[in-house]
């Protein structure tokens, strides 16, 4: 029997930020929890299209275009191709659910990379 | 530019139980909202892992081999092929996360069945 993911508690077993942990697997996505604060990096995924839902505290998605703020309860789905860049004034507390593919710095190499097939599971 | 998703709202915006609402998709998935009260109907789906994650109230997710109670924040995955039936004794706000091909209630027929292609997006 599949066992139930409790998400405010996985978020509770780590503290590390804009590091995703995998927390469920279907159809190809990744379900995963991450811990945001401060400025991310901007960067697009080329085939993917990748989904932010806030739990806890505020995240605010920059595009090229214009501003999305989401609080607890708030998504965004940002479609392939579209640069983006998360920030996070206090620490906020997201699920995201794109394809297991997805890298998280998209296009960019940078210090928060994780390859897809490092990402770790809890 | 992408219009960020209230899921409450949504949910705030109709009163049927039973009746998934489109509100997102990403990578031919679609993310629903749904009010659940009550017995829903003993299903599978062939092809398709399902996501349910609880926003309000409690869901009960009976198995063959087992029962999962979900609360606020808990999800769990059903995967191809397994029965089940959701049961809430209140009202439970739900999300959904599904292919967009899924079919509500799988490989039954009942009075529930929507056909995937008939979906109402909100």
């Amino acid at each position: 029997m599949q066992a139930k993911i409790n998400l405010q508690e996985k978020l509770a077993s780590f503290e590390e930020t804009w590091t995703p942990k995998v927390v469920g697997e279907l159809n190809g996505q990744y379900v995963k929890v991450v811990k945001c604060r401060g400025e991310y990096v901007w960067h697009h995924h080329e085939h993917e299209d990748e989904m932010f839902l806030v739990l806890r505290g505020s995240l605010r998605i920059e595009l090229r275009d214009g501003v999305v703020e989401l609080g607890p309860g708030e998504c965004l789905v940002v479609p392939r191709g579209v640069e983006h860049r998360p920030v996070a004034e206090g620490t906020a507390h997201v699920v995201l659910f794109e394809p297991a593919s997805t890298r998280n710095t998209g296009n960019v190499d940078h210090a928060y990379t994780i390859e897809a097939a490092d990402l770790e599971k809890i």
